[in-house]
């Protein structure tokens, strides 16, 4: 280990420019006339952006690899050939009008902090991977964080293979159009060991701004309890159908809404997290009364109280306000309430002090690819602030030198860990 | 004029086989897998559709011609040279999820008509046109009854011509993509002056069929108004976005919505039709909020004043309910309440009493072609009955014994016409 005071910490080495570059260059991959971007999981953009940050571990010498969901790895060998990793990575795949940082910056700063612990000429004990997690938003493929919980769980590594989009093609077809996009990579074993994961991130909301911090280490995420409702009416001539005669799946849909939100807007503080973000109609025709409407909830509260209470409520409601159409209320995925173990916060927290950066201990609103290793290994993150906390937008902005200084963080974290 | 009693009426020669035949053939076009039709207007299927009417018109000797929006004619000589003629048809285009009857009964009973006046040998003085107007579902292209109005309003081409599709692609890029698949036809002008236009029809409503009549004698359209209401908010992460700062534009667009509805469905007598019939959000993920809505808005009624009145209102409820998103109501078409004129209903009248046919007055439910006609020739349409009903729908059905009675009062009332 060489950890004596004449090699500088990794921090030194960290480039606000280069990082910078980085994002832009990245961002070009699915820029979206709106300035974000869209590059949904397993596309050609996305397939495109992988090989760009490949290319770039190439060119510095780190072996790079892949598993069998097409999560993408760059790695550093450690002195101790026996020791585990450390591991530390996000996404690069984006929503549909998505920005360009969210998910991005994770990858990108663990890539930089890679680079500078190499340019400083640090050893450290353990193995450093870079990772990036195949089809963190969910967008294209349910559920999210797919590429990361196949890495923790991979008996359920099937399944989510067979998950579709809405076009019908499944997940397994795309995996073998990424490898021959990237035929030089080595294989890399699902499941393998770790000492460690962190993840940086854009808080993706407005407190850190608010408070003025440029860190937040994050404590913990909210739990999460998603659905999907199918209300099934009848297709019929929007000018010759009464309205006794009708059953018209949008007005009972809208209805049901309009309930759920009564309940669930029932929230003084603003903690809890409502959404129902997507919404098919069926035949969707101005003159054809609705016969099916498919939507989304997306719920979220710290308290698993609150989750289990309320969530519980969901197909109650929707049954009660189906008029005469029928429903179909689908849980479709669940996270609970998750705390980060103490190793890497406390880490972070020390790194953080050093470096005399303002901070925070933060909450998580939204969800990350770190949760699914909470039961898997130690596991912490590390937010920056995001402009006005707008995220999933083609306005999601951030500042380079906060950028860098979450990088900064990083770097020196991942030494403290890879050196445990 | 042959209108001696050695020869008989031209309704002693429709073929209830051959009619119900060609609507099998047709609905082969673009079939759904539940029994229903997707032919959208100047698709593929329109393009097969159109063809197979075109060879078997070709095949009885009749002339067939194309006019400059698509709309396809097939042609009987009269005996006068200087008579204008009497035209007859419908669509061939459907709904996406529509049925086999909606517009192709029109074209294929005139068709059927056309034949059974040939073939019993009958001289008219004048000619005889059937029509297959483009685009009256208006569910590709809005508005609908596109061609129907070209064919009237010529100033109206360019406009109409310049309508584009979901994906961008204007009418005017497919009409030459429709000549190019039908060569062979002659050029037909817009404006020709018609001494009459009749058009056959489905009920699309239950009236015929709880009444057991067989055939309807139609008074008059009702009016509609339309609308697409664009409601504006922002995208945000529904993970981390608290309410107080969300401008969700699907939450404001259900309040619409819900507001409307609470208004227009005062309506004890179930005489007004509203109808959200389509619905779109974007960005349309389950985890982000929604930053924009747009729905469409379809409004109808016999009454002028109710139209007017509770029309005019649509924009200040929209406004209303807006909260923190912007909203934009913009009126895309109306029509007015139409009575038709004498001369074809009373001569349909004169027929089916003569068939001696169970019938009744009825007042249009859904909008038609004929509608455009009622200020440029005298003008009527004849309804059969389908079942419950329904329309716009792959459930869609009719028998074939009373498109047959609707065939046959369709060829006596078109040769009086004729002979006029």
């Amino acid at each position: 280990m060489n950890k004596s005071n004449a090699v500088p910490k990794a921090s030194t080495a960290i480039s606000e420019e280069r990082l910078w570059k980085r994002h832009m260059d990245m961002a070009a991959i699915g820029a979206t006339p709106g300035g974000g971007v869209n590059r949904q999981a397993l596309t050609q953009e996305d397939f495109e952006s992988r090989s760009l940050l490949v290319g770039w571990g190439k060119e510095l010498g780190f072996k790079c690899s892949m598993d069998a969901i097409g999560n993408i790895f760059v790695s550093r060998s450690g002195v101790d050939i026996n020791a585990i990793s450390v591991m530390s990575g996000s996404h690069l795949d984006t929503q549909p009008n998505g920005g360009r940082f969210d998910g991005i910056f994770g990858v990108l700063a663990a890539f930089e902090a890679l680079q500078a612990i190499d340019e400083v000429g640090i050893l450290t004990k353990r193995p450093i991977e870079i990772v990036v997690w195949t089809n963190e938003e969910g967008s294209r493929f349910q559920p999210g964080c797919m590429g990361s919980l196949a890495f923790v769980q991979p008996d359920q590594l099937e399944t989510l293979l067979a998950v579709k989009d809405d076009d019908g093609v499944e997940v397994r077809s795309e995996i073998p159009k990424l490898k021959e996009y990237l035929p030089d990579l080595d294989f890399h074993d699902l499941d393998t060991p770790l000492s460690a994961f962190i993840e940086a991130h854009i808080e993706q909301g407005p407190i850190l701004e608010q408070k003025s911090k440029t860190i937040g280490v994050v404590s913990g995420i909210q739990g999460t309890r998603r659905f999907t409702v199918q209300v099934y009416g009848e297709d019929a001539h929007s000018g010759t159908t009464p309205r006794g005669r009708r059953k018209d799946a949008l007005s009972s849909a809208v209805s049901m809404v309009t309930a759920l939100e009564k309940i669930f807007h029932n929230d003084p503080e603003d903690i809890l997290r409502f959404t129902v973000g997507r919404f098919d109609v069926s035949p969707n025709s101005p003159f054809v009364v609705p016969g099916h409407v498919r939507f989304s909830i997306d719920f979220r509260h710290p308290s698993q109280d609150v989750l289990n209470h309320l969530g519980d409520k969901v197909e109650g409601i929707c049954q009660s306000y189906a008029n005469n159409c029928t429903v179909d209320v689908t849980e479709i995925s669940s996270s609970p309430s998750i705390e980060f173990d103490g190793l890497v916060p406390n880490t972070i927290l020390e790194v953080v002090q050093n470096l005399d950066i303002p901070h925070m201990s933060i909450y998580s609103g939204a969800g990350h690819d770190a949760q699914n290793f909470s039961d898997f290994c130690p596991t912490g993150m590390i937010f920056v602030p995001c402009e006005k906390g707008i995220s999933h937008n083609e306005r999601e902005n951030a500042t380079p030198s906060d950028l860098a200084a979450g990088a900064r963080v990083l770097a020196d974290t991942i030494v403290e860990l890879a050196n445990r």
